[in-house]
């Protein structure tokens, strides 16, 4: 199984603004199609996790580091895997990459606090931890090994 | 003068998502309407630092923690203040509060880069400069030392 | 009373496109925006309508008509009253004008059906008639005789 | 050449609300998606347009009749064609079906007005006439023998 999913999305007039470029908050939801894309492709089905089983990924940080511009009608791939997992936790990590021309335009990260329908932090269900164990993890050992990709704010 | 600029939003049903809170991406729309609002109080209009001196403030990095959710119809102060700032870059620092309940409920930073119309690269026009000098610089010197509000996704 | 609610909104950057102006589906937000703040000037807490009472205002039908473009950092008046109401519908017509200007830049209205939590349409509440028959009704007898803020897509 | 083009998206997360389906503005950025690859498939690269022969599609009216809620994930289809043109005008028409069912969910119009980067109407350029003269004229001559899809905001 891969480690990572490519979805390809084509950005909207929308999304533009009077720069000319994608407005910088878009790139969040972007990151969620990766997210959802994904999931299915590890056989979750995000949808159905909130209604069946009561369990919300909701958003406890937000992280994009923003390389190139990205322009009306361009064609992307968001290219999303999971980071880490904890019990309670998913961090997920996204590239944004420009279909024409290769490069990478944006890089960012997510994490997820697991939560119920009335916003209390939860145990992942225990159905779900198969898909993420499945996974192969990604991130070195050591914090000081961090991949750059995972830029911070600070630097 | 001040050294943060407060700007009252509320909650826009649009901004709400099937959670029935507000959609994480919509903060760095909030913190752009803060930004804005900053420099109107430093007595620089952005619109005019685009149209007249060819200088715009490009998003480099942008990053936001969440707390606590807002919800549709909510009154929000968004709170902003230049952390710190170079030659070529600006980094904003903001604060979202709940006015009903007093409460934080997210804190982040943006780090933009001054670029021309063609997205070069660019130091910032000496007659800006004097706006943010006279924002009291408000980051420790020692990167030890950092508040809390910078979290960081490592953490 | 009056008969319509003016509110105040600044045009988002996020909201402008790659033409410079405001991208044409934000009227629809603003619209919202107006319809809000004409329920709670009514006395009628449209969150509370959802959750106390289980009855949302669903869009069935939106129209606008864009006459002058709107530009970011602009303010805009937006200009909204009940335009008719029956048992199940409630129909509210919108104006938007530049505050500097004092233009007219759009007009549009939306066609809302009462329904329930699980989108079954339903009467409005006794509760709220109140505040809807306090509202002048403001529309003409005659088709004929129908003004001109309704522009209709066929003309 | 087909008279209409079909354009597959999905719901984003992002587009849904706190009433658990899509927005109701985001329709008219799925007709501008539907807009974009129609020109495409009659050999019309959108962005060209603008940047090559200084002309923008400025909307001027846009209107949406809405029948049944899309959903998260959902997978839709926006079917869309030209209605008609004039020298200085082009009107769109969309059909949204959800794909599970096959339900024609919404459909809406757009009028469009051809202006160069100042906002000033213009003509639309030679060159352009020929891919909309290929679509066949899909309106019928007599007003009253309209299709139903163009339901106006009046019935």
């Amino acid at each position: 199984m891969a480690d990572h999913a490519d979805t390809t999305l084509r950005v909207r007039y929308a999304e533009t603004d009077q720069m000319g470029i994608a407005y910088h908050s878009n790139y969040f939801v972007w990151f969620e199609i990766g997210r959802v894309e994904l999931c299915r492709q590890l056989g979750l089905e995000y949808k159905k996790m909130e209604v069946e089983d009561d369990s919300f990924l909701v958003v406890a940080k937000a992280f994009c580091r923003y390389k190139r511009p990205a322009r009306f009608d361009d064609l992307l791939t968001v290219r999303t895997r999971v980071a880490n997992w904890q019990r309670r936790t998913i961090r997920f990590a996204y590239e944004v990459f420009n279909q024409a021309s290769g490069e990478l335009i944006a890089a960012g990260e997510t994490l997820h606090v697991i939560c119920d329908r009335l916003g209390r932090a939860k145990s992942l269900p225990l159905k779900y931890r198969s898909y993420f164990s499945a996974v192969p993890c990604t991130e070195p050992k050591s914090p000081g090994a961090r991949a750059t990709v995972h830029t911070e704010m600070r630097k």
